[in-house]
């Protein structure tokens, strides 16, 4: 199986690939290509990374390829890890930051149409992923939305390890958690079917502190990163786009959560959003997790991220003919 | 079980902890404490670098504890990972080098004596390693040599891969391949033994490529790494630390290179060095290859490797009480 790391000279990618090639993302009897794809200014890094791959003599890893072409980085693969992303620098509006990005994405869309194999499983891991992944699935015409997902799983391990310390718990005790809609500061980290050790979460951790101190935790947690370890989350972040793959490719039986293509059938949300939800993995596909009852407190709370996903997708309308 | 980590907040530290902490160190089924060590200065990073682990949900890692008090960090550890040491500033002299790294390790064997579970493993990485190494040793009274190794792995691995690239052969294909002496410019990548799909290696890359091209290639990776990739080899290093540390502790057929204490008996290798021979483990023992026969060309090779490693004992005489 081949897969594809885009941004594959930067931070999130060098925390990544070794993992992939260990075979942490595939399974440990799966040999596996990786191509390592980012922009020509970036090729002797690039290089680089592959020399350390090669060094060291990883059993699973056939070849490490190197390329700034995405029609050679794509080709044929099974899995796309688009990582790299233009970052927000000084003075630029969130706006911009959707235009330059989606300009990369809109090209990436296509190479992957073009290229990638009938079964690619694409994860957006570049900022603003949603919408990064809504533009690459909307300019991919011969791969299906359900080939497109976005991650919020980094949120997701946060509020279950957050979790767990509250309640002095392991990770193993807690069930049924989600996050749902966009993985920004408006994402919401919904313990409401939570249970800890078989105990409903809410109750063991207290409404209040759950509404005020929990849900802003888990959503600036990115930011408390950066603040504490001067460097944002590559490692964690790398981690989680493994954990969101192996688990979209080797099934869960436990609930994850996967920003994936709306319908407008699935709680109110309107269709041709990039939207992240309680799923379950089997077989290789997810399935959202139906049927759930949502309180005002939630519905509230997935409002507000469902306006500003469609607020995101109004600035990039003209890239997802 | 509990492994400490030194030089914590550095970047081959950030390769190693969390693949520590996804079991590739001790196995997929054994629980780990990782205990990150560092310098005052270094405890916010530390901090942050638990907050990310604890952001991956790992469901092996008990627990990351930050410290920069020898004491608490080498607690009862099963697994030492001595990664952190002074790195040589601009006109720095290789003695200076060697004297101001060996304050921290006579520290650190003190405090490993005192602290560490007595079946300590013990896996210098920062360089000097050997020396580094050796001075530990000399101050742990209360351990055995064999608890203390350094790390030659990464030019182990990286002589497997290249002469992998050469014959275009896998890594499996390889064996009975090993580093002699120092991991410095001077280590002997020896062939004379090793085979490639069963063929002897040097008839099938040719004794001039082999001595000329394959010896200084392998000898000078790192470098070439540095100017490649515009950093340090750390994901490399770092694996090869799994690597040496996990095959120490369950078990390898292949032949690995280890540098280990010697006592006077092997190869005319005078005693109280640490040197890096070919070394077979099992039951949470390494044993050094022997009865090897050693040619001409692989004779001076070792004579040089070991007279640099008497020197660079002889500059820390006062530091091995």
């Amino acid at each position: 199986m081949t897969v594809a790391i885009t941004g594959g000279s930067g931070n999130i990618s060098y925390s990544l690939a070794f993992r992939v090639a260990n075979g942490d993302l595939l399974g440990r009897d799966q040999p596996v290509i990786i191509n390592l794809v980012d922009i020509p200014d970036m090729e002797a890094k690039l290089q680089g990374v592959k020399m350390e791959l090669d060094d060291c003599a990883f059993p699973l890893l056939v070849k490490t390829n190197t390329t700034s072409k995405l029609a050679d980085g794509f080709k044929d693969i099974d899995v796309a890890l688009l990582v790299g992303s233009k970052p927000r620098t000084k003075g630029m509006e969130r706006g911009d930051l959707l235009k330059q990005n989606g300009k990369i994405f809109v090209e990436q869309g296509k190479a992957l149409s073009d290229h990638a194999k009938r079964s690619v499983k694409v994860l957006v891991v570049g900022n603003p992923a949603n919408t990064n992944c809504l533009i690459a699935m909307k300019n991919a015409p011969s791969l299906k939305p359900e080939n497109f997902n976005a991650m919020t799983r980094l949120d997701h391990n946060r509020a279950v390890a957050q979790l767990a310390e509250k309640t002095g718990k392991t990770v193993h005790d807690i069930a049924k958690l989600a996050i749902w809609g966009n993985h920004s500061s408006t994402m919401y980290a919904d313990l409401s079917h939570t249970t800890v050790d078989g105990k409903n979460a809410i109750d063991l951790i207290g409404k209040e502190w759950y509404e005020k101190t929990y849900i802003p935790l888990v959503a600036q947690r990115g930011a408390a990163i950066i603040n504490t370890r001067g460097a944002s989350s590559a490692a964690s972040a790398g981690n989680a786009a493994l954990d969101h793959v192996r688990d979209w490719i080797l099934g869960t039986e436990n609930w994850v959560s996967m920003a994936v293509p709306t319908d407008g059938k699935l709680y109110g949300i309107p269709k041709d959003l990039i939207f992240s939800f309680p799923c379950t993995t089997s077989n290789g596909e997810y399935k959202v997790v139906t049927g759930l009852s949502i309180d005002k407190f939630s519905e509230g709370r997935i409002k507000v991220t469902t306006d500003e996903l469609i607020a995101e997708r109004n600035e990039v309308e003209h890239l997802l003919k």
